[in-house]
């Protein structure tokens, strides 16, 4: 149960994560955070507006780049820095979002990783991007 | 069901939401992003870390920062556009979070403001801070 | 809350629990187990299979199972020996399943009962079956 | 998202799952299934029980199992045959279970594999075992 240290990873490493977004992932959000703007919860409201239809917490999606960083890549023991999030296009409710994560930059003097985070949909349109800054576990020298 | 425009909003108000975060926040939100990673769902394993005991998802507390952008500053119709995170202190369940957003720019040219966010613990120490850019509803002109 | 004694069960006895599986069942329980393959929760990747959708949990429908032993047959305070659970087919969002309990064999040297355990769903089809071995509550002597 | 196929795997290899289970687990667990037993969801009534506390339901760690199976040994496209368990001890609510699945046999006739299933709580006692038959994803011949 502990990921990969600075040593063991690649310039150009990649993971991801993907799921189908469910009407109940968006309630059990809604629920923890308080969000219920309109937009997410309320349909009719959400006709109206120029998204024709309720849409997911675009913080929700970045709770999936994070899944990758704390279960894949690294993985366990990763200390989350920086997290830069452009939200570039709205989700609905049955979108099936991928959530990747690539190693752009290695920074051994700091034990820090530089990655490229992205959600795209199932058609490739990317719904979030930006980057994030993480600091791998520390492997003890036997 | 309609927040505030950019003409209804000024440089330094403010809004917040606080709440006690419970172990059922963690666990659901970690059901709903797939982030098993041990050090928020394995107490043993987080008792050997750093933290002593587990800690709440980072991105989780951003989604209260989302919270009170989406109800309250400037509210429904805000369209999220970016938003920075810098995690500077861990949280463990049973701490109280206050997300607190101010407004620090008004760009009316483009329609958006530029916000401080951030969330401090129920010591007063910042947890979570950055900033981040949205568009507040347009208002239609009678 | 007792249920019943190995002396008020008979052979043949049976009860049933029925419900229709929905999306928020699947995801909860994936949430809960981090099952997170991608043929419970992710759509596009579940209609390039044999099944052509989304399939539920197989061990949630087992859930079922005990749901009727601990509440109805014979109900609280039995003690779970043994189950064992043949898949027999697969189950979709939106089925509906009954759980069917059936005594087969009464064995009071050991205050055990074998039974017969079945899920079937909407068309009769048989989804999951097999036996289990439970231990009914005693009854205090007056 | 595709599995290990019956090539892929060797007599031996083994994968984990780790969680503390927490009362909402429980919670949510037996709202999905139905099962209100008061041993699961009745604090007063279980401190009157052998077990002095609300136990977790059995069936609910067999999930666990199923998660390390369909997610990781063999993964994603594995198709559940048969599952026997036998409950040998009570989990409490706040225990940490490590679900673990070992391959014991490799049948490449029906392409079958026969694993080891098995859950340890935090202290290593064994509270349920027993084996599965799967049937791991076929692969594409190039």
């Amino acid at each position: 149960m502990i990921g990969k240290s600075i040593g063991e990873v690649r310039i150009g490493d990649t993971a991801e994560l993907s799921k189908t977004i469910s009407e109940s992932d968006v309630y059990l959000y809604a629920g923890i955070t308080g969000d219920f703007n309109p937009a997410h919860i309320n349909e009719p409201y959400a006709a109206g507006t120029v998204f024709r239809t309720r849409i997911v917490h675009g913080m929700l999606l970045a709770g999936f780049i994070c899944s990758v960083v704390g279960t894949q890549l690294p993985g366990p023991g990763t200390i989350y820095v920086r997290q830069e999030l452009n939200f570039s296009a709205p989700v609905r409710i049955g979108d099936t979002i991928t959530a990747r994560v690539e190693v752009l930059e290695i920074i051994p003097a700091t034990n820090r990783l530089r990655l490229k985070t992205i959600c795209v949909n199932q058609d490739g349109a990317v719904v979030l991007h930006g980057e994030a800054i993480v600091s791998p576990p520390l492997k003890k020298i036997p």
